[in-house]
């Protein structure tokens, strides 16, 4: 399958590119990084990433960035930058993806949440509610996609991100284990499916 | 209590408005009716109308625009209104009103979302996705509310909407039955719930 993968550089990306490449045909994409440059926050890069690629099996998306801080302390730049960049970014990639996919085949997009959509922790109010409504676009654009499966993976902390701000990486799940559910999304038959990784440990 | 009501004249604003006002001070809010005029999708108008009301102790939410289409029909301005109106102008209410509340008391904040969050249908991949949003922000937020409660009131299709569609009502729940969920999540003690009106039957 020819495969677009999205945030292809970064700690959960870089995991599935692993499990993926060496059975299907990946592009990479990154903000400033990969085979092809496209910013999820800019609708009009969205559109123009798909112009650049032509047709393709399915769309992989690790990326997409929501704003960490105090509820009183979120200022109305940190939700525009959640809702632009993780949920309407990553909604985009399938509405402006979905002309473009190709039908035969086993065809799917992959976006990514995270367990704080439905396990929230102080600091976590926009990233909440942007990971929360990406599993509630997915559950309806699944009925509508027309053959084409849309699901969601939802990722604990990971260990090598845990690592890197100093803590114990053994509280979160490694990125190989987290790149297992976005290859069972997109080798397997499910849709309208919220995808727990931490099943996969 | 003194309550401030947003969407005071709708259909479940209507029949909350006769449920708790033999108890309790309502201001009641809409965009053109009402003790107070509040446009949700205009964060300004949020903070004018706290302003305006000065202290109160709950905030009732039966408001907010969310456009309901085919997925490929919703446009961008769908999607931007659903977001400025139903989501983050619920997410204003809360953020702009904290530091407004009285939280002496029982205070709390009750927003609107609705089932399709959950049971989503074709032509609600714009409306679940803002309402699986004010969800996954109201889990968030009761974590840092500070002694303030912040539920959502999920209600199905009510009886009066599918009659005034000429649909049959009763495939729907009467209002009068969706407002004992907001006067529960009101009197109560919960918070961080998501209130299933179908329990209120």
């Amino acid at each position: 399958m020819q495969i677009i993968l999205i945030g292809a550089s970064g700690t959960i990306g870089s995991a599935i590119d692993d499990a993926l490449s060496a059975k299907h045909d990946l592009v990479r994409v990154g903000r400033t990084s990969g085979d092809v440059h496209a910013d999820l926050s800019d609708p009009s890069s969205i559109e123009a990433l798909y112009e650049e690629v032509g047709p393709f099996d399915a769309v992989v998306s690790a990326a997409g960035n929501a704003a960490f801080n105090p509820l009183l302390d979120l200022s109305d730049d940190d939700f525009d930058l959640s809702l632009s960049s993780k949920l309407m970014g990553q909604v985009n990639l399938v509405r402006y993806g979905l002309p473009h996919i190709r039908t035969d085949g086993n065809p799917s997009f992959t976006l990514v949440s995270g367990v704080l959509s439905q396990e929230p922790m102080p600091g976590s109010a926009a990233i909440s509610m942007v990971n929360s409504g990406i599993e509630g676009f997915m559950r309806a654009a699944a009925l509508e996609a027309d053959g084409v499966r849309v699901n969601v993976v939802s990722p604990p902390w990971v260990s090598e991100t845990l690592e890197a701000m100093g803590e114990d990486p053994s509280d979160g799940l490694p990125a190989a284990t987290v790149a297992k559910a976005f290859v069972d999304s997109v080798e397997g038959e499910m849709t309208g499916e919220v995808v727990d990784a931490r099943e996969y440990a």
